[in-house]
């Protein structure tokens, strides 16, 4: 959460709760308002509305509606590429960690539906150099999918004719199309399509070799969780 | 291409191809400001400055922006239907017809990256009624895919545990992802993007044998080819 200089100072006063509490809600209302009537189309007086303020008190926290776009679009990303690198992160040769990064994009990707298509259809709509700075985070998400596919790679466990950057492309395709088509309560959960977008992706560029071990790996975890 | 009632009716007069030529100069423009300005953001004015028109003049191709935005958005997805279900009709199983189809579909979208961000960015401005026509071809689209998928399952082709509706969205999701990514003159012709997405979607889904017979086929012409 990005908030204006001097207001976000830690400190042990009572006022400090409601405020942080009314940014976030300030941070949700403008999210919805700009998935419903796109950047262009939504104006502060819309926010303030739906917020029950007055146009003029949101300046306490901004100053402007591009500061709200900033906020939105960055820190859905920021807290998506935090998902997906403590994933990358965790124990493992770099083809199970990269299934982990899959997993984890898919679940944060279908419970952040909203913020997710503002990012993906308003980014163009934030000045360039401010989409420079999404844009960094952008290329950094990209880096942890590629990083692992290389790693893994020069491992033995992905097919030498593969190349990386549109594995990595792939992978993230397919994951990130889920914003458009997941609704919550339908027919397959978060768990379910990462479970099976993170195999098809697995299979699509393991070596045979690789393949067998985790087969094996796989049967040895029912082996012992039947047993 | 879509043109008011009675304009378009074939005949062998003189005035006719100016007028198709006109019109269709008069889509690529608007698809080109709807996509640098985003529909809302965008006017007629706009359009007629850049044809070099006077803006009264639009209103004997068309009746109002709405009707260009249907255009553009309708005219390259029935475009990229039509592609596919080319593809999906040629000979072969239905895996290697599946592989077909995602070669088609990631060519079609390289080469019309433009209306394809606007089709995917601007459908929700249209109104329900028309974006329901085009969303009956979207899912018309998505039908290509996981008939495909569902067929080489039948017949043995494709894991018994693979959900077709899911395999389908994750090849749809890569394919269509590409139109955020490439660029004309890039490190990948859309061939080769095309030809590693089919080649990991295949291994992604395919049954061991189904992935051997295929190695074998591959094998049988690389010999046929050097001989």
């Amino acid at each position: 959460m990005r908030q204006p200089a001097g207001r976000s100072v830690r400190r042990s006063g009572g006022e400090r709760k409601p405020r942080e509490e009314r940014w976030a809600e300030l941070i949700d209302v403008a999210t919805q308002v700009f998935y419903e009537k796109g950047y262009d189309g939504a104006s502060l007086q819309d926010i303030a509305d739906r917020l029950g303020m007055l146009k003029g008190s949101l300046y306490y926290y901004i100053q402007s509606k591009e500061d709200l776009l900033f906020d939105v679009i960055s820190t859905v990303h920021r807290d998506g590429l935090a998902v997906v690198r403590a994933c990358a992160d965790r124990p493992g040769d770099a083809l199970e960690r990269l299934e982990g990064v899959i997993l984890g994009h898919v679940e944060h990707t279908c419970r952040n539906l909203v913020p997710t298509a503002v990012f993906l259809h308003e980014l163009s709509s934030l000045p360039e150099e401010r989409s420079r700075e999404v844009l960094g985070s952008e290329h950094a998400y990209q880096g942890v999918f590629r990083d692992l596919i290389e790693q893994a790679q020069r491992d033995g466990l992905v097919r030498p004719d593969v190349e990386p950057r549109l594995a990595a492309l792939s992978v993230l395709g397919s994951t990130n199309w889920v914003y458009r088509w997941f609704r919550p309560g339908g027919t397959f959960p978060p768990e379910a399509i990462g479970a099976q977008f993170a195999d098809m992706a697995i299979r699509g560029i393991a070596t045979e070799e690789a393949l067998a071990a985790r087969a094996g790996r796989r049967a040895a975890l029912t082996a012992a969780a039947g047993s």
